[in-house]
């Protein structure tokens, strides 16, 4: 059913990778101006949505999600101008010429129609079309059904956009899915370039359990901080506190502190502090119960929890080596952190976890497409392969090599 | 059964990461001499499995594969010392500093541990695994049964250097499998960084579906070549020669050649005398057919079949766009060129074929990472994320971003 859609999208992406950036770019401004038009649409669209989730009892956070403001429309009008000014990932990358004279010219080009299964939030109706736009792919919107009526009124001025310059509205199809249904034909949609999970650890696994098409997995982020012995404490209290409280909900804030037990007598008093006002649980091993009156005791599962929330798993250790055992156990190859003044120690950290983002004396929430520079992200990916870390416009791209010959061949 | 070898292996490709290039290139160059060393008892090796082979009946394709020869051993050292002379796959990237002031590195850094299920080619127990020590990885090699002695013997070789240089055995595991029941557990062992099937189509596919672990496609070349109205027709035969008869076992041979009308009564007669002596057969079109005197007629099949012998379908096309049209539908997106003196159609030719390599008046049969440069190649991917075309060390490369603060914090 969804074949016809794939095949008009890929043809309507042919036309998006041949455009030159500033055309990209001029129908993301278009969104941005006709967000501002047609504000009250949107948000009258979305009230619908509000109302008849408020109806079905639908849990707080998730109407919290699904709920959008005029706040929230300038925050998604500002990722569209950031994108804009960010550089193009298409386009001519290294050149050379092989021992034959072959020259060989790597291009980077859109990957063709990507797909993505979001849930409530309507935001990524808007993001994710940015993204893909500036990357020149065609993309299948299948946004959650409570969404529904928001996702349809910003589907609609991206078509309205796309209409203004004259560009075919096949390069933004929205799926309504209220069965489920389309949601399973993409995850085996043969000819789909990418399809990405865009929600909470259920879907994402699902998704990547099932599909047959290439996936890419996004998502869990279980972070630790380290607390050297020559850490600066004041420091290590900032990134403590801007790791575990600024954002508790998203993937890059804090899960687990592991102290050096040089520090823990003066420290982890210090952090309950810090931390107290916010009501952080603190799951901690017996020496850090000892320090901190109202934790409660860790277990294997605080190891490897992502708690999402204001609980925090604490563990005093012996050396930095301890420090990186759990990290490798534990981690989930997201960020991590260490605080220390010493060069040695830094520099092991760094060479020694394995994950997307190693950070030395800086939070861990700044694993972000907007902070990293890249004007947006489809997630932040934790596999090793195609995209790692936060995923801006490149990951949505593949190399083409282009050969350059005067008749050359290889074995005559 | 395999979790002890893999964390082994981790552990061991740890170590790996952190050495300079030199002495990897070292082990490589002690690869070299230990095959001179020990060339007879190789070849020792080789001829028992030869024998048992021999005894079991098995074809003579498969033997041809399986059997070294003093030449076969020259090649191998020769593709050990492309490798040393390739760059560092490994290392420093981009680096930059954010809006907030963070500098982030980015850093190449090898997946981990990577393993390759082969069949009857005992090379690949050297090329494979001197991509990997080049990339910084530890390998699990589970070669085919028929090639267990030359396989062991190989693998002591990079024993014996790896033990020469004070580098762990670990990182170079040769699996004993012969009721291919570890075959089975690498497709499904948590942990392992990518696993490469390296061998026919039925092995591919077989592991491209059933495998949880992440995994390269390579293979399928269904391989094109357009001759354009503006063709130079000798350089079109040259061209279709060198893809058709140099090596037509391989993915970058040519399969189908198209035709433009305007040219298809004077080229194609002269095209089937070019390859005649080599017994090609042509499965033609209808138009074909008429200028092709002993031509068979080409069915769907002929279109989609990756021949890997000599045959060769052939169509008669209106236009580039008749030709673009045929590649979109039947290509494999590995390699396909067009022969043309237009600028005009070259151009279109190269923006609009969605392929991994595209050639414009040069041969398919570059698509190759020792005529790319890239000191060997662990096979050609088809797909388009993380590596597309010859993937030589790079493509065993992941990237780990580091950020340098001095007590960053985002929202405080």
């Amino acid at each position: 059913m969804l074949t016809a859609q794939l095949a008009d999208a890929k043809q309507a992406g042919q036309v998006l990778a041949m455009t030159p950036l500033a055309e990209r770019n001029a129908l993301l401004e278009s969104m941005e101006h006709l967000l501002v038009t047609y504000q009250d649409q949107v948000l009258a669209a979305n009230a619908r949505d509000v109302d008849e989730a408020q109806a079905r009892d639908l849990d707080p956070p998730r109407i919290a999600r699904l709920k959008l403001t005029p706040e929230k429309l300038a925050g998604l009008r500002e990722s569209l101008a950031a994108l804009r000014q960010a550089p193009d990932p298409l386009g001519a990358g290294r050149r050379w010429q092989t021992a034959r004279g072959l020259i060989l010219q790597e291009t980077r080009v859109p990957l063709g129609v990507i797909a993505i299964i979001y849930e409530s939030r309507p935001g990524v109706t808007v993001e994710a079309t940015g993204l893909a736009i500036k990357s020149g792919n065609a993309i299948l919107l299948r946004g959650g059904r409570e969404a529904h009526n928001s996702n349809e009124a910003l589907a609609s001025l991206w078509h309205q956009a796309l209409k203004d310059v004259g560009w075919p509205s096949a390069l933004v199809t929205l799926l309504h899915d209220p069965d489920r249904s389309l949601a399973q034909e993409l995850m085996h949609l043969k000819g789909l370039d990418l399809l990405i999970p865009r929600g909470g650890a259920g879907l994402i696994q699902r998704v990547v359990s099932e599909a047959t098409v290439p996936v890419i997995e996004t998502g869990v982020g279980n972070c630790h901080l380290y607390v050297d012995e020559a850490a600066d404490w004041e420091m290590a209290l900032n990134i403590l506190q801007d790791g575990k409280i600024s954002s508790p909900a998203v993937c890059n804030a804090l899960e687990t502190v592991l102290i050096h037990r040089a520090v823990k007598d003066g420290w982890v008093p210090q952090a309950h502090e810090r931390l107290s006002p916010y009501g952080v649980v603190w799951h901690g091993d017996a020496e850090v119960m000892a320090l901190v009156p109202d934790a409660v005791e860790a277990t294997e599962a605080d190891w490897q929890e992502e708690y999402l929330g204001l609980h925090l798993a604490a563990r005093v250790v012996d050396s930095l080596d301890d420090a990186l055992d759990h990290i490798a156990r534990y981690g989930s190859h997201h960020s991590e952190a260490i605080v220390t003044n010493s060069y040695s120690a830094g520099q092991r950290f760094l060479a020694q976890v394995d994950a997307a983002v190693v950070y030395w004396n800086a939070s861990t929430r700044f694993s972000d497409g907007f902070q990293f520079g890249y004007g947006g992200e489809m997630g932040i990916s934790t596999q090793k392969l195609h995209a790692r870390g936060p995923m801006g416009p490149e990951a949505l791209t593949t190399v083409k090599t282009i050969a350059y010959g005067s008749g050359h061949t290889r074995d005559m």
